[in-house]
Parts: structure tokens; C-alpha cells; sequence
């Protein structure tokens, strides 16, 4: 790696647009009076529940780059956010990872029940399009419908949800994946929605098309190399440290790059990717010093 | 109810508009190569399952009072197929309300399994929001984000979702509802999204507030009258004649009007809606016939 920083100026920034993110979204959602109130709290766990924030982060810091405003990103943001925790809400339950804890606390159909596990999922992954399509959102019609398109497109089956689907398949009946298909794979599956998020940002921002693909061959290497990160450390940590079963990825033998590789050669190729990225953004020059700093914190981090 | 009508000219319509509702979603649902052809297959397989197609033929029957073309009120009649059809096999999970069969065919997920039916249903959400941003369906921006948040809208907590979670909850505690939550139950689960597929039909066609207003009301009425008499044909049809387990939602003490009132009451109550219903229509004079056509249907169909 060409650089090591001094990861703290991005962590306070990683903070604040979290804690910026979480207000919209818990101003967005307020529960119900009515016998509904029950899938709007489970939405509310599963969203309240932590994380990095690191999708929301990117919407934002994309969008900064065109001056857009604030509680436009943070909303575009937030839908982000809720299409990523309904997707971990339905991983979790027993049809699929049957996961009881994630970062440490039960997971929705664990605290809930299964059924409004479901319904969770169905309704954050609902209500993301109903904020994006929210004249408060954007003035501009184009721009909500282009912030509509962009999240479709990277969530279905396509995207995460094709991703999801190949990789259950794998574990099911025991595929071994070459590079390539893994590759194909992991794109889908957590690429397609990093890369929507940054997007996002471009169209809100209105970017033209050299930006606009800048952002988002940035973001494709970033993905990945984030990815690759997130399994070694899935790899190397205790389950204490991190808070969810680990080892799980790699017992089921799940087709990642680390398991294919090992560590060293997929961390180096995780270097390659975020140098990769880093270059996709020299049109941007110190506007995009965050989103130079988020990939090379994606693959520096140790959590 | 004031006529009794020769309901084959309106059949043909319904089979006709089916027949190229199915082709539109045939068309937009094209099985990929790799491995995520697993979901779009069980996609395809919940969409061409059968049904009356009344929530496609309402948006359809509704733009075609503004002369919209019949790309467009496909296109977003599909979208509204897939959002119903995504409702129908999440109900169906063994975690909600673990149905084996449906119109005398294995349900998605045992069919598939349950992780592929959870997915497959995620994916039909997202795809109708992907086919209404595409500008195929509407050349007008403005046009496209107000079918996605009128769909939106419809379709998630506020709406079938929350309907949903209301009944499971009145279910598993055993609460006796009274008239009024009722109805408020029933607008949510199937109301809404009924409502929806007309207000799609306005949307379309830009309708002006007065007639955007008379659909609204129409829909709301007509959808609660469509939902008293499926409550009867429940409760009154055999097992065969449906090809569903029926009896199931009396059996489970399901909160409907037709338990509570009995069929007669029940009966003439769905009478008074599609009169009402009807009412609204009456701005749009002869061109409303297919939409007064459906209402009547609604009430007097055998099946």
C-alpha cells in the first residue's frame, strides 16, 4: 500500500454523517399508533442496531463533491441504508444464513418473531423507495427518478439479490467458483449496492458522464476491495472481537477470494483494487479526499 | 344491488388484458445465464401462476379513460402484478401464513425452497420499481416517480405490509376486532395496493385533481367490496372449487367482516360499496364502463 494515514480525520467524518444519517432516518420513521406499530419497531431495531454506515457515507461524500445539499444526500442516504438492513434482516433468517446474532445483539426474527422478520425486510426495502420518490428528497423529478432507478437496478435480481442467490446455491450444492465467478459474484452481491450508493450521489449531483463513470469505476474497485477486506477479517478475528459467529463464511466454504487465495495474495489484490480506485478519482483532486480515504480505511480497518 | 349483468363482455376483457399483461411480464423477465437464474425462475413461476389479473386490468381500465397508450399502462400494470404477486409469496412462508398450495399448484417455496421463495419475492418488489423508473414506461420523469411513490406508498408499513402484520398479530394474540379496525385492516392489506393499481391508471393519464379524486374513491370502495365477497367465496366454496385450502381464514378466526356479520349482512354491505363505488363514476360517463363492469363483477363472481 503506497500510504498509511492517519485514519481519524475520516472516522470523525464516518461518525457524523452516521449520526446525521440515524436522525433522518428516525425522523423519517416514527412509529404508528396503530397494530402496525409492531413492523415499524422491527424496522427500527434492524436499523438502529449499529454498523459502520459505510454505504450511507459514500452517498454523501459523492454528492459533496457537486455541492449538493445536505438533507437531499442524507435522505438518498438513508434509503441506502435501509435497502442494506433489509438485506441483512432477510440473510439472517433460518431459510437462509440462520443467523441468531449480528454485531452482537439478537437478530430481528430472534427478537422479533420470523414473520415480522419478513415483513421488516419487506417494508424498509419499500419504504427506501418511498423516500427517494419524496419531492423532499429532490426538486427535481429526474433526479428522484434516476435515484430510483439506480437503487432498482443494484438491489434485484440483477444485483444483491442475484448475488445472494448464486451464493446460496454454491454452499448448497457444494460449487467450487473459479475466480471469475466469485468476482461476478461478490459484485453482485455487495458491489451493485456500493456502487448504487456512490452513484447516487452523481445524480444528485447531476454529474456529467466523464464524472459520473469516474464515480463509478471508484466505486467497483472500492467494493471489492472492501469485500476481500471484510473477509479476511471474517477470517482472521475471534468471534468476541467482532461480535457474530465468524468462521462461518470460511466453514461453509463459501466462495470467496481469500478462501480460493489465502490471505496474502488477497489482500494484496485488495491493495491493487483501492490504488485502482484511488486513480478513478484524479479528475476530482482534493474534493474526493474522503473517498480516497474511505478505500483505503475499507481495507486497512480491523473490524 | 340494482342489475345483474351479462358479465362476458367484461371476461374477455379480463382475459384479454391478462393475456398481455403476461406477455409484457414475459418480455421484461427474461432468464439470465448464471446462477441467479434460480430466483427469476421462481419469479417467473409465482407471476405465471394464474389469477384474474383484476389488479393489472384496474390500472389499465383506468388510463385508458385518458387515451394513455397501452405500453405504458402495461408496463405499469405489470409493475403492480409483481408487487402483488412478491405479497402473495411472502404470505405464503411457513413463517406467515404456511401454505402449501395455491390455485391448486405448490406455493413458491415448495415448489423451490424457502430462501429461494424469501429471494424471489425481494426481487418481484424490487423489479416493479425498477419497470416503472425505466423510461420506457413513461417519457415523463414526473409521470414515472408518481407511479413509483403511489406504488410505494401502497405497498409497504402504511400499507399491504402493515395490513399484513396487523392480521398475523390479531391472529397469533387472539384479538377480536371490532367493525372499525376491521376495515381499517382491510384497507391496508388489500385495499391499498387495489386503490394503488387505479390511482396508477390517473397518475398515467394526469388526471386532474377532480377526476384523480372520483378514481381514489371509486377504488377505495370497490377493493373493500372485492374483499368482503373473496371473504365470502372463503368461507362458502369447497376445498376443490377454489383449489386452496379454504376454510383456513375462518378457521383461524381471521378478522373479516364476514365473521363478524355473518354472509347476508356481509353480502349487502359489499352491495352498498360497489353502488357507491359505481357513483364515483359517473364524471366519466360511458368510457367507465369496463371499471362499473369489475365492481359488479366483484361482488357477483363465483370464484
Amino acid at each position: 500500500m503506497a500510504e498509511i494515514l492517519d485514519f481519524e480525520p475520516l472516522k470523525t467524518n464516518l461518525s457524523a454523517i452516521a449520526r446525521d444519517v440515524e436522525g433522518t432516518l428516525d425522523t423519517l420513521l416514527s412509529v404508528p399508533a396503530g397494530g402496525e406499530a409492531r413492523v415499524v419497531e422491527a424496522m427500527r431495531y434492524a436499523l438502529f442496531a449499529g454498523g459502520k454506515r459505510m454505504r450511507p457515507f459514500l452517498t454523501v461524500a459523492a454528492a459533496d463533491l457537486f455541492g449538493v445539499s445536505r438533507e437531499a444526500s442524507l435522505r438518498a442516504a438513508a434509503a441506502v441504508e435501509c435497502v442494506h438492513t433489509y438485506s441483512l434482516v432477510h440473510d439472517d433468517l433460518p431459510a437462509m444464513d440462520d443467523d441468531d446474532l449480528r454485531r452482537g445483539q439478537p437478530t430481528t426474527h430472534k427478537q422479533f418473531d420470523e414473520a415480522t422478520a419478513v415483513l421488516a425486510g419487506d417494508a424498509l426495502l419499500t419504504f427506501a423507495f418511498e423516500v427517494l420518490s419524496d419531492e423532499a428528497t429532490h426538486p427535481d423529478p429526474r433526479v428522484r427518478i434516476g435515484l430510483v432507478s439506480t437503487l432498482a437496478r443494484a438491489s434485484g435480481h440483477h444485483g444483491m439479490v442475484g448475488g445472494q442467490m448464486i451464493d446460496l446455491r454454491a454452499e448448497a450444492e457444494g460449487l467450487s467458483y473459479g475466480e471469475e465467478q466469485i468476482t461476478r459474484l461478490q459484485q453482485m452481491k455487495t458491489g451493485a449496492l456500493i456502487t448504487a450508493a456512490v452513484e447516487m450521489g452523481a445524480v444528485l449531483g447531476k454529474a456529467g458522464p466523464a464524472a459520473h463513470h469516474a464515480l463509478i469505476s471508484y466505486a467497483r474497485s472500492m467494493g471489492f476491495a472492501f469485500q476481500i477486506a471484510d473477509d479476511i477479517l471474517d477470517l482472521e478475528s475471534s468471534a468476541e472481537a467482532l461480535g457474530k459467529a465468524t468462521q462461518k463464511d470460511d466453514d461453509a466454504g463459501k466462495a470467496t477470494l481469500v478462501n480460493r487465495w489465502g490471505v496474502d495474495k488477497a489482500r494484496a489484490h485488495a491493495d491493487f483494487l483501492v490504488e485502482q480506485s484511488i486513480d478513478c478519482l484524479a479528475e476530482f483532486g482534493d474534493k474526493a479526499r474522503l473517498l480516497k480515504e474511505v478505500a483505503l480505511y475499507a481495507v486497512q480497518r480491523k473490524s
